[in-house]
């Protein structure tokens, strides 16, 4: 057998799968965040072109993608599966380990799936301008990349603690052509409003989201756009399971533990809801979502209705949540940490679907230090949450054979600093008891 | 047709091509820096095993790859060769632009390619431990990959200016588990001489060898590596080559023009000289070896007898230099600065089979931007130079159909500083005058 199972890009999925239609319960829609009412696509308009929201809203199981999609898609997909074999031989398991290599795309993770068909439907209907904000950077170089594809401008509101520690992210960005600014910044009433009140603040996603969102709301050229949590998001992603379900076929293989990172929850859901109706069927799955343990919506947040960002701006989305003023630790190297999870993964772990997984930040890292070792790719630190799942997996019983499957959402190239910071010592793990998220969790909104 | 082309990893070539055997003339020997008498392969032994030294002066053909090397080739290998249809668009050519990305290695360029049997052969022969330089950063991450691969310590001396300004390229050491230091070192003699007579030098390439050399004469356990201008690293980059041939061929395709950036020679002959047979044999392939105006080797330089470093402690080659002395202007941004070339590369060059071209960095850094938000991918500033080439002869005549081939041969996502300052204006462009090179080029040996 060969380490690498391919598809051509003549292969390529020509439909995306919305899992929203398949969840036992269904999704809960979204709710106006003034009224609390049920919000249809028209009150969403002034942000997203009607082509997104009908995805955002699709009873439809399976969205036809664009031709003009594909032609771009066609740059890095289909991606590899990829079989860790010596991971699997560092390990001393009798599992076989898979992951599917997401990295090699031009902007280095999963981000770009979404960010192309995003701006394709903006251009669709005639938009000029996309506003996104982007806290480690992997969003804003996926947006500005597929902006450059279609002739739109971009504007990054970028987390100015990233802005500042990640240099070679902001350079990207402008390589691409698009515009970024360290958030908070004055181009906003928002950004101004708290550098007022907190001229050093090192900014955060839920300001940069209020900037990007007022951006949008203030110009009639321009949309936003959000890289992470929305169902149409994670419609997009299930490129990502579609191909790995047929090149799993091709190696005879059949999955038995699917494994992803969350953070907005768009990759795992992209990797793990496509092998849904097998489970469905009945055929035995195990879907593990790993959180960090210093932003652990999914094992200590509460299922409810709460807003997208600090500001209270967003519509109110039913997810889990650690409520919409957490402020996860500085000590955290990595993504994910996004007080909220995307409705359809919240909906899979309310049925017991997906199991949540909270792991710790230093095993993480030497998780990730073995996979760069055995396997070469140097994964991003995000990513080293789903290598240490699978590594606790592939070692509860070393005899035992299972196939396990993970997805290898980016590699950590733009993001050596955490990787320094690890080798001196300065990362530390961290764990929340229940009395330290009771404020923030009191700050739910009462539906 | 599909945008890329793609053979399986069970698909990777079995044997190396040694392009010495039929290059008309054939190659000089390189010369004893004492005696100045031609080498065999025992004075040589000290520094490299016979494994790779027996291919470096091999009259074979085609080298058998061992499978221990195949097996770890098949990380990243084979690599995609992609038709640039969205970059032919934006130039308006009828040629097509085909390039083979090497930028898909784990380490993000063609290095891994003689990385991993220089340390699978040095392994073999009981070597616990490699000493090697880098400048840009390239060579030390792909060596440090190959050696983390087959348990070898590894020892990188990096020039100490790209230790300060690119702090990830040592953090990816140090990752795979090898040594870094800033060159000039206090660990090795000519680094102390150094540093006592020019305590605040920037280093470079050639100081940064010979420490290593020191390095390697000085240990019983070590031997010494090197990223490039080798036969032996030409013959291992190969596989470029004969993977694209085989994939031009499957699109029913057959190249006209063959270009690749030239620093020590390494990639251009590797992706080039397989095709060398078809050109002997009569068919019209026009190969080009870009360098920049800022160290114009091939354009500018003596074929002469010259030594590989500063200090004068390696073996003669026969190649075209600037002299050993030379030292190129810090106005470059990317790497391509050695003096030398290819004993290989040089010898097609005085053949008249290869057409070496200079070109300015301005016009590679516009190329590059051009590409990126064409193709998606960022390319290192070297690869830039190759990309300036292909653009060059697909707009020549946008009418002419030419099937032109490039070596991709590596991203640019941990050079992005580069970049920056190409965008902030701080880039220029240098052309030498003969008088400026006289100096360095009186310099050559008496042979």
């Amino acid at each position: 057998m060969t380490k690498k199972i391919l598809l051509s890009d003549g292969e390529i999925p020509r439909q995306w799968y919305n899992a929203a239609v398949d969840i036992p319960g269904g999704l809960n829609p979204p709710l106006d965040p003034v009224s609390k009412q049920p919000m249809g696509p028209e009150k969403l308009a002034p942000i997203f072109p009607m082509g997104l929201l009908a995805q955002e809203m699709s009873d439809q199981r399976f969205i036809d993608i664009p031709q003009e999609v594909l032609d771009i898609y066609a740059i890095w997909r289909t991606t590899p599966l990829v079989r860790a074999t010596n991971l699997e031989k560092a390990l001393g398991t009798k599992s076989k380990i898979f992951f599917k290599n997401e990295s090699v795309s031009p902007v280095g993770s999963h981000k770009a799936n979404s960010a192309v068909p995003q701006a394709f439907f903006n251009m669709k209907e005639g938009v000029k301008r996309l506003s996104t904000e982007t806290g480690a950077g992997q969003w804003g170089c996926a947006l500005s990349f597929a902006t450059s594809k279609f002739g739109l401008e971009c504007k990054v509101y970028m987390v100015r603690v990233s802005f500042e520690q990640k240099p070679y992210r902001k350079s990207m960005i402008q390589t691409y052509g698009a515009t970024v600014i360290p958030s908070p910044s004055t181009d906003t009433k928002a950004g101004r409003d708290i550098l007022a009140e907190f001229p050093d603040t090192p900014g955060s996603l839920g300001i940069a989201i209020s900037e990007a969102v007022e951006d949008a709301f203030s110009r009639q050229d321009t949309k936003y756009a959000l890289g992470s949590v929305l169902n149409h998001v994670c419609v997009h992603q299930s490129v990502i399971g579609l191909e790995a379900k047929r090149q799993l076929a091709m190696a005879g293989e059949t999955a038995d533990v699917i494994i992803g990172c969350c953070g907005g929850g768009s990759n795992f859901a992209g990797l793990a809801a496509p092998f849904l109706p097998d489970y469905l069927e009945g055929k035995k799955i195990r879907f593990i979502g790993v959180e960090p343990a210093s932003c652990p919506t999914l094992t200590m947040g509460k299922l409810a209705y709460d807003y997208g960002d600090v500001a209270q701006s967003t519509p109110l989305l039913y997810m889990y949540t650690l409520g919409h003023g957490f402020i996860p630790p500085g000590i955290h190297a990595g993504g994910l940490r996004y007080h909220g999870m995307a409705p359809m993964v919240s909906a899979m772990v309310r049925e017991n679907i997906v199991e949540p997984l909270k792991v710790q930040q230093l095993e993480c890292f030497e998780a990730g230090v073995l996979f760069a070792r055995a396997e070469g790719i140097i994964p991003a630190p995000e990513t080293c949450h789903a290598i240490r799942a699978a590594i606790i997996e592939a070692t509860r019983d070393l005899k035992k054979e299972q196939t396990i499957l993970f997805n290898f959402s980016g590699h950590g190239l733009l993001d050596m600093s955490s990787y320094d910071k690890y080798f001196a010592g300065e990362l530390h793990d961290y764990d929340y008891s229940e009395a330290e998220l009771t404020r923030s969790l009191a700050g739910l909104p009462k539906i």
